[in-house]
Formats: structure tokens, sequence, C-alpha cells
């Protein structure tokens, strides 16, 4: 078996399902329900309070935190759990902020994907001090980077398009002109190779229920640049940031280093799905991964381009430029889409117009990619789509 | 069998263990880990994306609200889950000072839990407006309420003593002098009635991983007042809280209601695992586990003060005026308590000199506290405590 084929075999996929949705929720690892389950009865159950030290619940951050830091090129010490993408975004950026205190422009794209925009919005009002949240399009942020920005704030790979930035690049000319930059890697951890420390990023945020296959709402990380660590105020200064939590403090006085980035008390349960998902990505290496994604997903242009001319790419055609995602554009890409979603193909809509294909190397393989190119065409070619209640489906992802 | 001897038995108590903790983390329930073994292979494994829509763990947010609403006196639609209990107190505490925003105080006592203050005490460093954080005495609150206070925000019971502020009374006092009020409800919430409607509170937070058993670092909730409700600027802005999160608008404009203090993706598995924690709530009414509790707690208080006269009972002796725990001083607290934990009975430390115990009629019965004051009565007379390795032993909680 190759190593993708012994991935492939540790998720639970069900039968007569193509899922090209990876990229919006991954599959269930197959060992994870037995891990949570000997968590909530061994631990849980029978250490009951113990199980902070015991079972070193209290580490789990931290911990987790640093296998992460692997698959994106961060050192030890400088990734840690918590929270939701939304809140380290607004960790970041708050801290940020203080670190270009003089400046009072946020840079981002209007690729970017919308939360991270609107905790932005939401913080500058907060702090109404006259600061501003700029946006370009993708393609012109090179160009508008200037030295009226405090901070530069954008997404790697656009959850629209799979469009990706080039983060060593950019974030070297926004460094040029003194701006701290902050990446999202929800589309890129577990996706493609990120290198954070030799792109010399400020900060990072991200997710774990795509790529890394957390599970629904699975926590999300902060990387902060070991130089930064000791250097930045935490906004959100809750108690396990704190130097000492169990001292009671009155006052706060934050933790050294990423610790400090802590908040409240960690989600054990959600941890532990998290962590049991990782041990898949101990049998291969990213540099396989992404070569594989970007085989797959050039397969599935080829095919999708031979079989269905009526739909128009929206992704970049050179695989280097691209995320591990593909999009089409469609008329009817709404309705194309619940009718492919009946015929067994998992992918997602993106308004207004976009059918979007994630590819996942640990257990999407070129038959899937074959197969859901084939149910495409039918969709597409037999107007599976021209249904009306495929208009009018509700939809919530 | 009583319905409190039902409810012990749909707990997973280890043997040999009297675990007066759960003021900390409640036991875990015996039914909790088949359904989160369910969602996670019937709901994430097969229904993968779609679960989303199908399982409605869109609507678990809001669906469990309105269950723990029902035990703290809240209408349907006024309480919503997620984060930590530290963010939802900045949530709290940044939409209250913008109600009240010609004043300058954040009033809170010294009795709080940290993490609360320490929040506040980042929020305003970054709001960087004047404000302060005032701290009280626990018992002189009320006579510090004056005109300059923008926002009152208390925890009904104290964490150390368990000594119980008179909600509505403050509450009406201070909504006389213009200041909006905040409740932590982390040692109420099923350990006590609330009636937050009732007391007209503005705001109230709390967490699910003690007296609600939600399991270690469960979500918490916070409640708004329907009146206020769509007058608040939601500080943590996330796309969750968009009135149309998949509209994937640039701007963010808030969602109705209590849903605009949603901020990320909800946490699906921990809500799982707490909703079904809240099955046994079903089962009683919250007068009677208050009745229960106060008993639990005064048949304690005299067992002990009985059996080991070297102990000085930090908490009230007035059962109204208590939360659901007691707390002892004792020169050798810490020391003492690692002897009680090795003979059994779990409580825990609080600095500098407390032991205190939790009290839960859903799992705690009178020949547990019997069980529990004749075993500390052997750690203190007989000076079990005075072991070298229980001073230095580490601790986390």
């Amino acid at each position: 078996m190759s190593d993708f084929q012994k991935t492939k075999s540790m998720f639970h996929l069900p039968d007569g399902m193509i899922y090209l949705d990876g990229n919006s929720l991954g599959p269930l690892p197959k060992a994870l329900p037995d891990r949570v389950g000997s968590m909530l009865t061994k631990e849980w159950g029978d250490m009951l309070i113990t199980g902070w030290n015991k079972a070193d619940w209290m580490g789990q951050p931290s911990r987790i935190g640093d296998r992460i830091g692997k698959l994106i090129g961060a050192p030890a010490g400088s990734v840690v759990m918590g929270d939701t993408l939304s809140i380290k975004v607004y960790q970041a950026v708050a801290s940020a902020l203080e670190l270009n205190p003089n400046r009072k422009v946020v840079l981002s794209d209007n690729g970017n994907f919308p939360t991270d925009l609107y905790m932005v919005e939401g913080l500058l009002k907060s702090l109404d001090k006259g600061q501003e949240l700029r946006l370009a399009n993708p393609a012109d942020v090179e160009a508008t980077l200037s030295e009226d920005i405090a901070v530069l704030m954008l997404t790697e790979v656009d959850y629209r398009t799979g469009c990706k930035h080039d983060m060593k690049a950019l974030t070297q000319k926004a460094h040029a002109l003194g701006i701290v930059v902050i990446w999202d890697l929800a589309h890129s951890a577990g996706a493609l190779e990120v290198d954070l420390a030799g792109c010399n990023a400020d900060f990072a945020v991200g997710c774990t229920y795509k790529y890394l296959n957390g599970g629904p709402g699975a926590p999300a990380f902060i990387y902060v640049a070991p130089k930064h660590q000791d250097n930045i105020r935490p906004a959100l200064s809750g108690w396990m940031g704190h130097e000492s939590p169990f001292a009671f403090d009155l006052n706060y006085k934050s933790g050294a280093g990423i610790e400090r980035m802590r908040v409240g008390t960690p989600p054990v349960i959600a941890l532990t799905a998290l962590e049991a998902s990782l041990d898949i990505w101990d049998m291969v290496n990213m540099a396989d991964v992404r070569a594989k994604s970007i085989e797959l997903c050039d397969l599935f242009i080829a095919e999708v381009e031979k079989r269905c001319p009526t739909l128009t790419l929206a992704s970049p055609r050179d695989g280097v430029n691209r995320g591990s995602q593909i999009s089409f554009k469609f008329d009817h890409a709404y309705a194309a889409m619940q009718a492919l979603i009946d015929n067994g193909v998992i992918g997602d809509f993106r308004a207004p117009d976009s059918m979007r294909f994630g590819f996942t190397p640990l257990y999407i393989d070129e038959a899937d990619v074959i197969g859901a190119a084939v149910i495409l065409e039918r969709v597409i070619n037999d107007k599976l789509w021209d249904n009306p209640t495929y208009q009018t489906r509700s939809r919530v992802t």
C-alpha cells in the first residue's frame, strides 16, 4: 500500500459518496471515536478533577500547538490552541496594532474570509481611534502596501478561488515598509507546505476542522513569532494566559511566551478529538501531500474541461498558485451543486456562482477525481440541475 | 427511588471516592459517552458537511441556550452558547460599557473570580479611554454603588467562600443609579434558583463544566435581557453573529436578538456532550435541588465542627446566604487537602488557607457527607497532613 492508500484507509468515508468538501469539514478519522470515548470514561469519568494534572489536560493547548507547528513551519513553543479562528484573529490584530501604534490602517483583501474582516471591523469600532480597515483586490495587495499601514492581514489561500498569495514575498515587502504581518492559514494548514519561520511571519492563525480533520467546530490555533511573544499585550487577557493562573492574583500578569495567548479553560473533549486526528499526519510529509494535491487538482481541471465546456475555471491553472481546491463558475451553480450532492458528490457552493471542490490526498485518489468529473458531466450536460427543488433548497454551509 | 437516588444512578462515580469537587468539574453522566460517540459516527462520520443542516449543528448554540435558560430564569431566545466564560465576560462588559458611554467605572469585588477581572483589565487597556476597574470588598458593594459607575459586574456566589450576593436587591439598587448590571453565574447555574428575568438583570454569563456537568472546558453561555438585545453592538463580531453568515458580505451586520452574541463556528462535539448532560436536569426542579443542597451543606458544617474543632468555617452559616459549597480555613489547608484526596475525598484548595467542598444533590447524599467528615476528622486529628510530600506536591486546580 502507498502512504496515501494507508491514510485513506484510516478515514470513515461513507459508501457511495465522493467527498470533495474536506476544505470545509474534514471527514472522521476512524480511530477518533475510541480516543474520545476513552478520554470521556478513563480520564473525565475516573480521574475527574485530577485529570487536569494526571492526564495533562492543562498541557493540551501547547502540546497540540507544537504538533500543528510542525505542519506549518513553526518552532516548538510558538503555537497554542484554543477558542475559534474568529477569536484568534481578534487577538492577533489587537496585539499587532499595538506593535505599530503610530499607524492607523489594517490592510486586507476582499477575498479574505468575511469573519476575519468582521472581527477587525468590530475591534476598530471598539478602539475608536480613527483606525481604518482598507481592502484591496487580492491581485493588488502588493501594490497597495504603503508606510501608513500598521498591519497586513491576509488569508494565504482565497476561500472562493483557491488563489494563493506569495506569503514570503508579501511578508518581506511589508516588513520593508514597517508593516506587521498576520497570515490566516485556514486553507493552508494541512493543505500545502507553510514555512512561517522561513517567511518571517509575525502572527498566524488557523482552524483545524478543514484539512486537519479535527471535527465540526474544532479549536483554532495562533502562532506568534518568538521575537514578539514577550512584547505583546494580550487583549483577551484570560486566566489561562496569566503567569500563574492558580495564584488567583487580582491583577493580570501575562505568562511567558506563547502561553499568554491562552484565554479561558481549554476545551478538553474537542482537543482530544483533534489530537487523535493529528496522528494521521505522522504518516506523511507535507511535500508529498502538496505534490499529490496538485496532481489531483490538475487531473480534475483536465477531466472537467474535457467533459463540461460550459463551466469556467475560477481557480489558477498553475498548481503553485493554488491551494488544494478548485472552483468552477456556472450560471446555475447553486442548483448544480444540489444535484451533485444528490448524486453522491459533495462539494459546496460559494456565492454568487461558484462550485467549489476540495482535494485532499489523505483520502481522495484519482478514481474519486474521475468519478466526480463523470457525475458532474451528467449534472451539467443532462441538465440535472434544472429542477425547481434545487433552486429553493435551503442551505447552511 | 427518590428523584435524587435516580439522578445519582445516572452519574459515573468511581468506587471508593467521595467527590466534593463538582463545583470545579462535574462528574461524567453515564449516558454521555454514547451520545458523543453517536454524534461522531452517525453525524460527523456519515453526514459530514451536511450535518450542519441535517443534524442541526447550527442550531445547537440557541437550542442548548434555551435549555440552560430554563435553569436560570431566562426566557427562550435570551441565552446562547459558545466560547469560554472569559470570552463571554468580555462580550458582556464591552457591550454594557457602550450602553453607558458617559461613565468611566466598572465596579466589581475582590471576591470575583480573577479571570473576570483580568478580562475587564485587558478590555479597558485596549479601549484606553480613562476607564477604571474599581474593586470593593464583597460586603461593601452595595455601599459603593454610585452614579459614576457604568457597569456593575459580580459573580453571584464567591468561589472561595460560597458567600452569595443578593442579586435582586443589588440589581435594583444599581438600576436606580443608572448602572448596567452583569452577573456571572459560574457557581449559580445548576446550584441554586436563579431568576434573571425577575431580577431584571441586564447581562449574565456562566460556564457549564461545574454544576451543569458538561465536561472539562465545556462551552460557556451568555444571557442578554431581551430589551437590550437589538441595541447592543457585539465587540466580538464574528460571522456566526452576522444576520446572514452565508451571504459572505464584506461588512458586518449583526443578527437579530441573542444570535449576535455568537462569534465563531460552534464547538459541536463539546456542545453535544453538554446537551447529553442537561437531560438529567429534566428529572428535577431547582427548588428541590436548592433545598437539598442547603440540607447537605448544613449537615457537613455540623459534622465537621463536631469532629474537627481546629477548623474555622469560612462560609456563611445561614444557607440562604450561600451557594452550594462550604469552605473551612486551616493553617495547613494545602497539605490537608492532599491527604484528603489520597484518602478518597476530593475537594480542592483555594489560596491562601481554604479547603473547599462542593455539594450537589444530583449525586451527593447524606452518607457521602458523613463519610467525608469522618475522613476529614482522621486527616486533621491524626495529622495525616503532616507529611512532607503533601507540602510539595504540585497542583493545577
